[in-house]
């Protein structure tokens, strides 16, 4: 990937500075502050009790230098273990000067110094290369980043042979394995790349190695460019603070973005990192931070495991350094309360006080963010992430996301262009399966990605979006998906009752060209917000569409044509369809379907309608799964065939279920169909039909102003309206229309 | 079913009182007592404010009285608001005296009594007779209970008119409906037949109708002994308060039961009905939350909804006048905090000042029981539930069940002798089914029992016990099946560090003995208790045994032997087995397996023994189900063909899974092993293996003193031990013995 320097003469400002070997993150008189803290009954105050306690019952358990392991194992939870307390014990050294502690951390890296070079490379079970103590090379990547800093914390109290001992045989073998025997690995624009230069450079900020910072800061060919901490702030990230891997691997590149980025704020103040390319280091967390669903996990693109959320150790970091040094935010404050804990340094000490001073706490209802679009790519001319958010009461918010932005790099990145995501009442009503992995479970292949990960989870048809004749999108190749990306069409928040964005694909299908145009829309005749979904195919010849949606829960209304399987076999021997269980099919012949399922407490029911005839086909993942590395998620697909085809759908939450108070109510949706009465290039009418009353949505396809007047006319009589989209409800009556 | 009357003169006592018309629950000096409380901060200002302002949103709904609809329906639900507002408006009444209340009761009572007569019989949807406004009579009972108390209420207020129409066509008619109509089901011992006798008897109360009130205390033979709430009383409950349908059931019968016996101790005190039967009301309450899991959901035996829990009606009723009517009990406070309110009369402000005064707040974890064997048969004499209980820290408590009583009443019990239940760490961890039903939900058979009701959750093999040549015991006929019992044989609960409890069946299958001993084990070498499980068989002829467990979660270590299947059938045409898919299976030539899964965020191992050679089949519940009537649970069987049999497992929990914390820890158990080394009529010795030691269990078979001796010799070994049964580390070491 070549990227370009954004702000040239920050790599000058860098060059000649030569740091003294000593305390990475705190100073002598931050040490004495946070002293002053620790009794406090305060966020600042507990976090550095536990701290302690932590590190107190570390130094009652023996030195535990094992071998390497795979993930999951005790040598790697044994390692993981002591590189956190060797970082958070120097730093309680500074605060507390209690002598145990250095003590302590002298032993263990001393029983590390004396094995490190006689390990052998760990047996690999990535593509990535393998470390000495453990099984990819990005773990002693973290090792170093958080060791070097703790040393960084007592290389004073050391004797110089001991130092000498450390640097020379364990930090020095350990950066020459990264950066010469790794060196390709080393340079990469990717989350491991930023991993690597961070711990490097760190190292080298502790041990005054001038040759390591360099390094670190502009890469192995010293450009900026190729690689370095530098290039990845300027290859990573949009000017929407998107960031290229998705908002999964985001989380987990910021920890050491804004470690080193503090790191050399501290060291190296005459770089202004704070302020590199825009302030990268502030879009980059808060644009991570827009992508988080309300129940704090994050939006699922690509590679993700589906349980990670903002309590990742990134956005404690951040929510304290941010607050330091970009001012206050409320969401630093959401972040801290939902935490419970601050970042142990100066800037926690902030953040914590700002939390005590603050009259009002966060609403308990998660966080609440603004619709936005997350345009992808260096200069954000690369599609976006369109996600809409809608207030729903006492459900907190109703988000729906569109992918039409970047593939992502290659190793983490799924075929999945306009995927649709929607989160509403606290669950993921439309889901993204995430990737297939255990994180840091040993018997699943030490936590790594398992095969299933390529076999199905990649697969466009493990998502939310059109699969055409069975076939990943861009031919399952990665290095062609990077050469493509979405396109913009609308992106239209500015009525909270009637959002609406839309996205294309072209070629990501050969001959095929792809439109998604989804619509979040409040009402007073629905009890939730109501998400409408037009998709639109056009092809140079006929093809076989699968539109399919996930979702969870107990089908209570099925299609009433639907026959189920006696036997389940999987749909298909292409990739990812034969992971799927065909559990049964219905032929649609006015391709129209309405069905029902009941998740957690509520019913969320489906209307559809489809390019004639079509058929409903209904999965279980989890076929061809010896080892059970799948989870049981199921499916709806509607499969037509033709050259051209439309498929528009609604999903409606409604009712209550709550078995405790024998209370089901409300089990019909006011919606009973959708239909497509109009579209064309500019505009597109759908009905939506009820017992009693129905409704339109009138959508002007290319974007346009508030006032700009729209006009369709048909055998189902004639309808304008103003501005980007309208939801009319009784035929005569304009709502929400802008 | 035939009953004796357990306490003669009690209905004696009854029979010349003739109560006036008026109301029911509160006395005049109580209202104006309650009126004082409106304002408090406390629950039971509340609890008032919420009723209050619930009945004024009532208020300014238009009166809807619609004909009959399916359960879940809007007309079912609109009949069972309707008596929820008649009943609370009759209340407020008194308290409030604010004349918008009952002239709200009166307009909607005096609807009703215009349409009553004149609405056909519902649409049955369930083996039991229809009512008029709902699909089955028992609604129409809890109709009549709740409006004819709020009728009660405002009685005085109504003019004579009104009081002879709504009397005259509407209670009557019902009342006939209940008591001649359908005499047969009046007049039968279960929880619809104390439905229905309460609700007479709380109309015959309210009206002055002292036939009424004779009919239901003493049924239509006056003989309190085939019906009536006497009968009831005496006849569904052992002496242990366990009642005969089960937990599940129980929570619904105790609302008619609480609430009848509290009008009858204010308008009939010389029954002295608390005392009735040695107390059952309050053995009947106490039974029933003894057999509740920490959660606060109810052992999931017979016809059980998963979800249900103590948050049910009945409960909110019974902590409060349990409170007023046997004193202060810990479990009340604890009840009434997790409800956050209480009854609202007399009692409830009772038991709100309790709460009050309380120093300290009940523990977070979960209610905390001791543990219980719950006896079944109306004097004890039919076998019992077992249920141990260990304490663990903070996963609140381990609770094992094991079900060698009563079938349960023919409704609502299932073919599960023996069945094992395992609650730990907040998780069912070894799961029953619960009943194929969804609750209320209209397209779901009105929320009736659905057909897999009995062709499924029934069934034996649906459960954790053996099913023999794939056949529910006692051939899945519930006459039969309610002539027999199991056998209480130890339990054993004295030592919390290694408690047992054993029960036997014979007979359930033609010529089969089975035995099943479980002890739940703490001790220092594992992270939480042990579950270890030992099912023997005996037979006069060879049989195919299927020991089934069902679990949730994801398989992280199967079976190395596992063959996947490439399709999914069902595992046989039988009743039960036509519902699972089966998922593969290993041939087990030395009878042992291990495996492990995740749960939320821990392992659970089982290693398991079983007479050799078995096979291992893991299952799927969903095959044949048209309809999407099953929910997806996964089990695991071991079948063995043999004519005698043993199985002896063991569950073990450990470690910790947390995906934002990115922490798999200890995925390995302790024990990687089980075996049988001795097992005859009076002993029986485990092995438990482990990487790094080995555990033995040694079980005296019959009940025993503490000082008793035990001793066996063998091929192992020779090994001695004093009571029921020890837990044996590192071989030569007693640990937990007694």
């Amino acid at each position: 990937m070549v990227t370009k320097m954004t702000s040239p003469g920050f790599a000058e400002k860098a060059r000649p500075f030569s740091p003294p070997a000593g305390p990475v993150f705190l100073e002598e008189v931050e040490a004495s502050a946070l002293s002053a803290l620790v009794a406090q009954d305060s966020l600042i105050g507990s976090t550095l009790r536990n701290e302690r306690d932590a590190f107190k019952r570390f130094l009652q358990a023996p030195v535990d230098v094992p071998g390497s392991g795979p993930g999951g194992s005790s040598a790697h939870e044994a390692h993981k273990h002591n590189y956190q307390m060797i970082f958070s014990g120097g730093r309680l050294w500074q605060i507390f000067r209690d002598e145990r502690y250095p003590r302590r951390i002298r032993d263990i890296l001393l029983a590390y110094a004396r094995r490190y070079e006689t390990l052998p490379f760990a047996v690999p079970n990535t593509p990535n290369p393998p470390g000495r103590l453990f099984h990819q090379i990005l773990n002693e990547h973290m090792w170093l980043l958080f060791s070097a800093a703790g040393y960084g914390s007592i290389r004073e109290w050391l004797s110089e042979d001991d130092q000498a001992m450390i640097e020379g045989h364990l930090f020095s073998p350990m950066v020459d394995m990264f950066t010469r025997t790794y060196a390709h690995h080393f340079d990469i624009i990717h989350n491991h790349g930023m991993w690597a230069s961070s711990a490097v450079g760190i190292a080298g900020l502790a041990t005054g190695r001038r040759d390591w910072l360099d390094l670190a800061i502009h890469g192995q060919n010293g450009d900026d460019r190729t690689a370095g901490f530098l290039a990845q702030l300027s290859g990573l990230f949009s000017p929407s603070g998107y960031y290229e891997e998705g908002p999964y691997y985001q989380r987990f590149a910021i920890q050491p973005m804004l470690l080193f980025a503090e790191a050399l704020e501290r060291r190296c103040p005459a770089l202004t990192i704070y302020e590199f390319n825009d302030q990268v280091i502030r879009r980059g967390f808060f644009g991570a931070l827009s992508s988080v669903l309300p129940d704090g996990t994050f939006l699922p693109l690509n590679d993700a495991l589906k349980r990670m959320n903002v309590d990742s150790l990134g956005y404690v970091i951040g929510a304290s350094t941010l607050f330091r040094r970009y001012g206050p935010d409320p969401r630093l404050l959401w972040l801290a309360e939902r935490h419970g804990r601050v970042w142990p340094d100066v800037s926690g000490g902030m953040l914590s006080q700002a939390l005590e001073d603050a009259r009002e706490r966060a609403p308990e209802g998660g966080l609440s963010a603004p619709s936005v679009e997350l345009t992808c790519g260096r200069n954000g001319e690369k599609g976006a992430i369109g996600i809409m958010r809608a207030d729903d009461g006492d459900s907190g918010q109703a988000v729906a996301s569109l992918d039409y932005g970047t593939h992502g790099l290659e190793e983490h990145a799924h075929f999945d262009g306009l995927t649709l995501g929607y989160f509403a009442g606290g669950h993921e009503i439309l889901r993204d399966y995430g990737s297939v992995r255990w994180i840091n479970m040993e018997p699943k292949n030490g936590g790594s990605y398992l095969p299933e990960n390529i076999t199905f989870a990649k697969q466009t048809i493990a998502h939310n979006t059109v699969t055409v004749d069975e076939a990943a999108q861009n031919g399952g190749n990665g290095q062609h998906a990077m050469k493509r990306h979405g396109e913009h069409q609308v992106f239209f928040s500015e009525n909270p009752d009637c959002q609406m964005m839309s996205g294309a694909i072209r070629e990501f299908d050969p001959g095929v060209t792809m439109k998604r145009t989804v619509l979040l829309v409040r009402h007073a005749d629905f009890e939730h917000p109501v998400l409408i979904d037009l998709f639109r195919i056009f092809a140079d010849r006929p093809h076989q569409y699968d539109y399919a949606l996930y979702y969870e829960g107990q089908l209570v209304r099925m299609d009433e044509r639907f026959s189920a399987a006696e036997s389940l076999s999987p749909l298909s021997e292409k990739p990812g369809y034969r992971h799927l269980w065909k559990r049964g099919e219905a032929t649609l012949e006015d391709g129209a379907t309405r069905l029902t399922w009941m998740q957690d407490s509520e019913y969320v029911s489906l209307s559809l309608a489809a390019s004639r005839p079509a058929t409903l086909i209904a999965t279980l993942v989890g076929a061809e799964d010896p080892h059970f590395n799948l989870r049981p998620e199921t499916g709806l697909m509607i499969r037509v065939n033709a050259q051209d085809a439309v498929f528009a759908a609604v999903v409606e939450r409604h009712g209550v279920f709550d078995e405790a108070r024998e209370l089901s109510a409300r089990t019909e949706g006011q919606i009973g169909g959708i239909s497509v009465l109009f579209a064309d290039g500019e505009h597109a009418l759908l009905a939506l039909s009820g017992k009693r009353q129905s409704w339109r949505v009138a959508i002007a396809l290319k974007p346009c102003s508030p006032d700009t007047g729209h006009h369709v006319a048909g055998p189902f009589g004639e309808v304008t309206w103003q501005g980007q989209c309208a939801f009319i409800a009784n035929e005569s009556t304009f709502c929400n229309a802008v």
